[in-house]
């Protein structure tokens, strides 16, 4: 069940923290890592610092482009500083995990996403996730390192795995309906940015954090893949509408 | 109140877990780190893993026995793989770093002791602390990194502390965005229907259920105000599109 948690590491500068965060992981009984992009991988002081998890390592899988790490995944949690302008569903690691775990458990997809050594995540990014994460720090130091962020998630993780395990064993689970993946979501965002373009509600040329106040908005619900289909079923009919095709109702 | 309790590295070998380890204390708001009989020490090493944590690694203390580093102390916990020959009174992170905030706040000092890299603490080492402190961790791969597990202890500790902070007065909320009215929602999705219909998505005579699923969407998110505004912004401009109205763009 935790090989449905993955997680991703991107454009990482130092190949000693994808060793450390491979050797968290593997203590934490994780082991699905994604690279987006790292600078230096397979190294020797990855290696070095895994420490025995090199098996995580070599399973690795490295991508391009976050879009690709995120493949199938119906939800992703990026591990954010507080303080952004941009307002998010925000979590605690302890909540972050229980939800990674519960979802993994009725058979979803998770990630968990870790940006840049210094720069963290772009906006970009923390916009394709559905939650952000901050791990409680001081407010005067208050920067990570990376494999160190990875192992406090992990053992959150860990935790909540345990504690799943040696709970009574729960009521059948209620049919949990299929969420929406990453790229179904992305393909959703792009629908509905031609078609507020269309109608002229949307100015390519002055975008205005429109669309990331929708992507905020939209990401709360952890929407289902039927929803996604009727709103881009509404969207098509809206394009459609702009392009002043008329409708065939059948009356 | 922090500041009374003390991280306790007995035999460290490699600097750079020496210099992690100031940067998770750091991180976490612990400031005082004695050194028991290090292998090398100060140390380039050392420094940079610090990253930043410099004034930790200046102020440590360095003894050189494991008795020195505990003088003054009157909680000691000390962190142990789980299966010992000798039974002892065992914790998980958790209890430990509220046992530790405990007694720090009522003017204790307290020391958490981490053992050498492979060998961890001694039996003699482990008969002198309080309390055994084990890391949840896979049994088939179960030791942490050093500095991952002071990392993994510290954080607990702040979450200890945030709690004792956080439960005395009721911290000022933070201010939450202002949630839509139940009538605000009402005159929303009556908007929506309006603007479907006119897009010809919803048939008036079959609505096959249509608005409920898009209102269990939307109940979902908990909607702010300004979302709810922009929403309608969106429908007020496809309601136009349907009639054939062309939109000003100022181009």
């Amino acid at each position: 069940m935790l090989s449905r948690i993955r997680i991703v590491l991107v454009n990482t500068s130092h190949p000693g923290n994808i060793g450390g965060a491979a050797r968290a992981m593997k203590n934490m009984g994780l082991s699905q890592l994604v690279l987006v992009d790292p600078a230096v991988f397979p190294s020797a002081e990855a290696s070095a610092r895994a420490s025995g998890a090199d098996d995580i390592l070599a399973n690795a899988r490295v991508v391009p482009t976050l879009e690709e790490a995120l493949v199938g995944c119906s939800l992703v949690m990026g591990t954010s500083a507080r303080d952004r302008s941009l307002p998010w569903p925000l979590l605690d690691p302890r909540a972050c995990a229980s939800k990674a775990v519960e979802d993994a458990q009725a058979g979803g997809e998770v990630a968990l996403v870790f940006g840049r050594e210094h720069a963290g995540l772009t906006n970009d990014e923390l916009q394709r996730c559905h939650f952000h994460v901050h791990i409680p720090s001081a407010p005067e130091f208050s920067s990570l390192n990376l494999a160190a962020a990875v192992q406090v998630l992990a053992y959150e993780v860990r935790l909540a795995f345990l504690a799943l395990e040696t709970s009574v064993p729960a009521a059948p689970a209620e049919p949990v309906a299929e969420l929406a993946t990453a790229e179904e979501l992305e393909g959703f965002y792009g629908h509905m940015e031609a078609a507020l373009v269309d109608i002229g509600f949307l100015d390519p040329e002055k975008p205005r954090h429109l669309m990331a106040r929708l992507r905020r908005l939209y990401s709360r619900c952890r929407m289902e893949r039927t929803e996604v289909s009727i709103l881009r079923g509404i969207l098509t009919e809206t394009r459609k509408a702009a392009r002043g095709e008329p409708y065939k109702r059948k009356d």
